[in-house]
């Protein structure tokens, strides 16, 4: 930890700052700068009992030399986490796409589109029970309801099913109808639900705000491993800048710098990145080709008639032909598709 | 609702959009432009059977002519809401500071600041018993022990105190402890925690998410008004852009465009949106001068050894000074403080 | 300068960066903590023969202690610099508003505009001869015409007059015409006009970069002053972000954050901030609230007619109301209007 | 164009806002909504003597239909414009890697880098003789001298050169020495700059603004062709957002979006985008899977002694790999290397 007093600060001011440093069992290295001065702190200085110090009047700015997260960092575990779901691996040699509807609307709708994934050789269904919408009067997802015909579909197709999670008193039925949870972007820092999702003993796929930086999405994550759940994937999902020619801008950078930071598996979802059909094949190839681990795709039987984000689902054509325009690029990342 | 078609969209393409539209019960009007040709819907185009029409591929944009917002709109409700928190009237004459420290962190804390707060004359005192906080291993709040603090405090000095709520679980008890509850910034699109405040009969401040547009705050009110709950104030506390000098940039703007389109009162917290003690004064005065109905600010006995935002939080006296400087502007503005 | 190495760096290694920093004639002070290598740099190391060193495999990160500008800073001049443009002071104890159409369109539009300033009060017009518009097809103002109008408006009403300067080649002409030059915010960092700028002997309004950090703003400023031209006043225009309510976000915060950075006189635009005149009020008495020395506003004898920037310009009676509203304000913070 | 009328405006406002737009020979079509009135326009209402409407107090607002731009958009020139510079085709089936030093900083430096160049293949030398920087007292780069060894360079190795031009006195004397101009990301809207290289008869590259939106980028493209020069080259090169863990943050849907309502070759600035030299290969890799025509890239004989941007080039023999790696990548696209 750096500190760098007020020009002018006096030397009581500056030795009331050390007083309080050692207080706490670190120790303070002063430096005497031409313009001002700064103090080194020596030690683990991540104790909550420094957050008071920001209060003091002499002091300009505080800068952390250490990370704030532990768990999640891969200097606490260099090699990378594979998170095993049902018989599939994400994080390690296969590369892993998670497709299906935004929402369960039926039981035709959701049945058909799970045997023409399992057609195409995807493996994990994605498809939401409960859904966050913007406006109280938008379709909000059919509940329990949902979450039992998740179970039959994948009972009568042997498909392993994911559900977003938003509400704390539904993580630990909804734990017992799928094989993965998820954490929506307006979630990602719902901290309540990070605890109660760490507590479960099921993979969560954690996807990042919309205007979280790279250490606070890390830090969700931290919240997860801190309870006792370690298989935890990020994902990215673009964040909210100036630009509206798409919904959200992709952070394709975010991909290599979460897999240089952490150990965890990184997906890419560039449905919701995008908002549109037409940009899904540039930037399922962007993502493969920045490092990603998987994909999560937003495919719907007939997106004319989705209750919700019809206009960035693809035609179940349409993403069996970008499917095939994936493999090549993840061949060359040394993938298996 | 104004539909755009992609360029060369043929007859037989356009005339499925029209059919779409009519079996909702709506009239089309086609517009044959030079380029592009538009389709004009006539009827409250509001209806979720729409959303569906955004995935057809002729489809280059839709605009919508309608707010999505109804209740919390001052089309709705002309004239201004007046939420009452005991015999405090938010939104009308008067110009209402509810001040106090981050989190309850003790008796002698709390009661030492509210002793403080209500010489001073302000009324109604902040303080979370639950606490956000980006990393797992910070101060998490006292939780029911720190309701408990409030409704003494509230007993001794005859303060109304308000709190945040951040897990659906406790809106009910919380409710019963104080007058007003909080939802912060972090969860403004926790949809289910909209829906359960919207049930309980309490005021309640609702502030903006640091990535929110004036529109989706709007909308997040109106998942509170639509459950029932009529009282709802709307704070201002600022929004994440690319500027680093300070925690996060206040939109001062947002004060006058929700006064317009709301009837709800709107405040403004210049503590979260500044992080420093430094600029409270000069946001605060500018927020009233932009017709602000209040402010919320952080104040502790001790800053330097508050447990969390010590750095924006004023020492008392500090905050006796403000309130002095803060009373010309709201008499210039028509306002008793 | 504080540099941070990698963890695990070798001993021989940082043993480099500290002979770098030797050689450049400062001292490192090496502080061996738990997990990483921090080195700090005695002396002013705002030296460029640093900047090479930012390449050095081993370092994770660097931090400047000291800014990045000295003429401009407070620390440097501590009393405020009070910019004189003919008779008038900006900066000091009068609040000065400049005010004037988007561009100069024509003799007639011009002098009826000017007639209105004077006989309300105003000092000094501003109007553009030159525009800079995002379209080529747009109008690009009457140039040296629109000059020679300005110079005969100010003969005819005593009227000081300001106009924007875009192109280098345009600087010396224009400070013949004009009393004070304007740099817009699209060329805040064409740093060839800021030197060419910076060597007439005229006072300069610079406006805020669209994506303008405060540091990189007063940079700006120190371009001019470094020059030889010491008569700058920086104006906060509205800072861009994700919000599309209003044409620009007004940062209210950079207001008492210059004043307190820098020695120069601070103005706001109300009218690019917002794009809206029902906006121009509120954020006018927002701006003086928040300590601003002036304001620069956009009136245009007939809106409707205007060329550019119809929608943000007031009708002259408007004008003369605001103008009467915002003089309360101005009193209570001890500035004459 | 769509005007959208405010509620409750009266038959005869509606009646003056059609008469204006059949002033200028369009035919306003009004449709009588439950809410509001909204009148769209038929013709081509890209005529600027509507600008003035946008001022009139009953419009709500104004929505374009018509693209802004014309001669750069894909539906005026459908094929894909194919840039030449010397025997180098950028925007065809070759892929084209531009890469040099950020500043040319001596001869023995550019000569250095360029045998290298030369040797591994690259065809196009990327220098900058003038340089854009944040601080007065940077290196500012070495102006003519620069471009006289650019030349020199350009004779005893064949390599093509390309350098950046900041002010409009410099376009012809640099078009005389290099082979291709750049405009920096800080000049994108230096509209006077735009037409002076709109008016030579040499290849551009136009680097996008860090608060540019996609269709203020084409519209700078615009300004250039519609001075004569057809050999536009647009360059995505990061935009800043919220997110500080890298310098910019790489918009990787710009490329597709680019391509798509452009015909224009699109390259990426890796270097730039992320201002980490660890982060090019990803970013490189993503940029050629998402459709750009080519990359351009900081390399340095020696990054440690760097004048600019020594954090951010890539050291030789990290250019000859990353090289080598792209190979696989442009093949499954489809490119030659």
């Amino acid at each position: 930890m750096i500190i760098v007093l007020k020009p002018k600060t006096s030397k009581k001011e500056a030795e009331r700052v050390m007083a309080k440093i050692r207080e706490n069992g670190l120790e303070p290295v002063p430096l005497f700068g031409i313009e001002r001065t700064v103090i080194a702190v020596i030690g683990d200085s991540r104790t909550e009992a420094l957050d008071g110090m920001k209060a003091m009047e002499c002091i300009e700015k505080i800068t952390s030399i250490l990370k704030p997260y532990k768990l999640a960092s891969r200097e606490y575990k260099p090699d990378n986490t594979i998170v095993k779901v049902g018989d599939v691996e994400i994080g390690g040699k296969d590369f892993v796409i998670v497709a299906g509807p935004c929402s369960i609307e039926s039981e035709s709708q959701i049945m058909e589109i799970a045997l023409f994934l399992k057609k195409v050789g995807i493996k994990i269904l994605r498809a939401s029970a409960f859904k966050p919408r913007t406006s109280p009067y938008s379709f909000q997802g059919m509940g329990l309801k949902g979450l039992k015909l998740l179970k039959q579909v994948k009972e009568r197709t042997g498909l392993l099913v994911e559900t977003e999670v938003m509400d704390v008193r539904d993580v630990k039925i909804s734990a017992e109808y799928v094989d993965m949870l998820r954490i929506g972007a307006r979630n990602m820092q719902n901290f309540d639900l990070l605890k109660e999702v760490g507590k479960v003993n099921i993979p969560v796929i954690l996807k990042r705000g919309m205007n979280a930086t790279i250490s606070e999405f890390i830090m969700a994550a931290e919240y997860i491993l801190s309870r006792g759940n370690k298989d935890v994937i990020l994902c990215e999902r673009g964040i909210r800048t100036f630009e509206t020619a798409y919904r959200n801008t992709l952070d394709i950078s975010a991909v290599p710098t979460l897999k240089k930071a952490t150990h965890l598996p990184v997906m890419v979802d560039p449905s919701h990145s995008s908002g549109k059909r037409g940009l899904i094949l540039p930037l399922s190839r962007a993502s493969i080709a920045a490092g990603a681990d998987g994909l999560m795709i937003e495919v719907h039987p007939n997106p004319e008639q989705a209750l919700s984000d019809g206009e960035q689902s693809l035609y179940p054509e349409q993403f069996s032909k970008i499917l095939e325009e994936l493999k090549p690029i993840c061949k060359v990342m040394g993938r298996n598709l």
